[in-house]
């Protein structure tokens, strides 16, 4: 396994080996699973994430399935499967078998929706539930769990002494608060971390420590409540690497552009260099259609500073499940991300693509820049056959091209 | 008219005045043209270019005026007419007749497609018709003109000295080198350049000094021929500022990301704060189809870094002409970077927007979004009418919106 990272990855399997000791790098994948893992953290390639999953609204598996292979296809390292519609256990487990990348879930998504479905009050919702979700997703498979461990009772206190204009944006997040709030108890996963450090050892299963403070809007980025989770979540990471469990952690979220290196470093600091993995982050709160790009701003600028996996943000984000032209739309936008802040934190393993590429274009191979570009399909959708099949100047610049006169000799 | 501009920008006259008077900022406008101003540079808000024109092989008129408008109504602050189809100043004076913000040419350019044009050898153009090109422009009331005056005969040794992957990708940096190698003379607007302050200073022109070794592949950013073209340009702009002719400055171009702020910190360095206007940076090679993304990353660092103004990048770049929806995702691509840099530099004034937005998101007020968003239509295709007539949640998580419970209480 390491063998095949390290040739993937362009580093020694030593590297790798011990900085996975260290926790700077987080090896993805069950032991029930018979994929090929990711390596995510220090000196690995960027990785993007794409989220799939059914919901009440649009129930349908085959769609979903549709999604995962397009998803997979455009070049995402792994999915996370947010199925809440009809019969969670059966659509994860056909996604698990056609998943053939890390798959990831969010436990607490099941736990919420098949209480509503079936009627069930929140505060009849047990601890030991919360656990049993947990442990039922890592026995079918899956490779990565997102758990909201760092929320607890302080957080309650802080979003009334330091309100927020949208005081909570994560789904989970905001489900285990309401928990909280009905049952008047800590959340469990705060207080029994150790147990899902136990799952996580037993199903060599990552642990994605989540953000339920994520800010919702520039407004709310970096504030008391966010800062005050993260110092949580990343304690709990120190414990995982001393525990040897798989572990990483979830970030923002809408963050000013400004603000963004300052997130990376904290985060690192705080734990010990533990992986990172954040949902954007988003430059700018206006721009819906377009999250796509404000989140590919905000994704280069958070990996060339140092965070390990980008979720993607499709044009849909804030505004309604993704189509599958939305899905692939946002996992070329985070794969650009990805690979431009890995020209930055991998120097000539990422750039040689681009030294080639700019070889084929210098030299009006137009076919040869259609393999080397990052969507053939969308290349082919811009190309003249005439000019591709002749070598020749594109329509931007006609028989003005620059590129036509070499200034070299 | 400062008064104007001083509410527009949200600043006082008096610092409009002072750091025009320095150079830092510059009032784009021909004394011939009856249209607002903008105001580039320091402490403004961010502006972006939309480049439109007619070519040889897509000779329209009437589509560029579609395309200006589009562009326009798109948020463009300025418009460049690159046209070098037939009738070039015909139909510059009709985009000027339509175009309400400010317009710029390459008057090289029209020079290079008329020679081409009535097969007159390039060394048969004289020194005299470089300015005089540029006159015309002028005295159509063209409010500014790009000049590659930064580009001499030791660039073409530099050249030679350090070679790049790609030589030339300027189409006006190429015609002058190639110019300067057939008739074994110099630059005419490196030689005599206070012709130029000339021009300017009788029309009120903007002179858009040019960078002729824009690299073209990250492979040749910030390199010797690039960074010995700029010192030159910098030189000429302080010479602007001290005889009060209105300038600013080009910039890249393909640049990594880690080496975008080095670029804008040069430039401001060098040229005592001149305002910076960059095409791009792009910070991948890899990505056609998808260069309003790669710009809009590098977009926003430069600008949060200090640029001033954007020229979009479309998704057509590097492949054909811009359609009409390339001109319009370029533009909004380019002002989405330059709000998220705006939110960097001018803090309230550029958030305040993105604050009133998410309290219409967090109140599920989709009517006020959408107003408030970067792109209605855009919202449109995206938002369904059930949801937004009943300011419920969209169907991204349904009824597992988060934003439905409020924890600030």
């Amino acid at each position: 396994m390491y063998k095949k990272i390290a040739l993937k990855e362009m580093q020694t399997e030593d590297f790798i080996r011990e900085n996975e000791k260290t926790g700077e790098i987080c090896i993805v994948k069950s032991r029930l699973r018979d994929i090929e893992p990711i390596a995510v953290g220090k000196g690995m390639f960027t990785k993007v994430n794409a989220n799939i999953g059914t919901s009440k609204e649009i129930d349908s598996l085959e769609d979903e399935i549709i999604k995962l292979e397009l998803a997979v296809k455009s070049g995402a390292d792994a999915v996370m499967d947010l199925s809440t519609g009809k019969n969670i256990d059966y659509v994860r487990s056909k996604i698990l078998e056609k998943c053939k990348v890390p798959l990831g879930t969010v436990p607490i998504y099941q736990l919420m929706a098949e209480a509503l479905e079936n009627k069930k009050k929140i505060d009849k919702i047990t601890e030991k539930d919360f656990f049993e979700s947990v442990e039922k997703h890592a026995n079918q498979g899956v490779d990565f769990v997102t758990v909201h461990t760092g929320i607890n009772r302080k957080t309650l206190q802080i979003l009334k002494k330091s309100p927020r204009l949208i005081s909570v944006v994560s789904r989970g997040g905001s489900f285990i608060l309401e928990w909280m709030k009905k049952t008047g108890q800590e959340n469990p996963f705060f207080e029994y971390f150790d147990e899902l450090i136990k799952i996580s050892k037993k199903y060599d299963m990552a642990l994605s420590l989540g953000d339920g403070m994520r800010p919702g809007c520039l407004n709310d980025s970096t504030d008391n409540a966010q800062i005050d989770e993260l110092q949580n979540i990343c304690l709990q990471a120190k414990k995982c690497v001393s525990k040897q469990a798989k572990v990483f952690i979830e970030g923002p979220g809408h963050v000013p552009l400004n603000e963004i290196e300052i997130n990376v470093k904290l985060q690192k600091k705080l734990s010990g260099k533990v992986p990172f993995y954040v949902l954007g982050p988003l430059v700018t709160d206006i721009a819906p259609g377009y999250d796509h790009i404000t989140g590919a701003i905000g994704g280069a600028i958070a990996a060339a500073a140092g965070a390990d996996f980008l979720c993607y943000v499709t044009p849909a984000e804030h505004l309604r499940l993704p189509s599958l032209e939305d899905v692939k739309t946002g996992v070329i936008s985070a794969k650009i991300a990805a690979h431009a802040a890995d020209i930055v934190k991998r120097g000539e393993a990422a750039l040689k693509r681009d030294r080639e590429f700019s070889e084929f274009r210098r030299d009006f191979d137009w076919k040869k820049q259609k393999i080397y570009s990052i969507d053939p399909e969308m290349f082919d959708k811009y190309v003249d056959s005439k000019i591709s099949d002749n070598n020749t100047p594109c329509t931007l610049c006609g028989e003005y091209c620059a590129m036509k006169e070499k200034f070299n000799e």
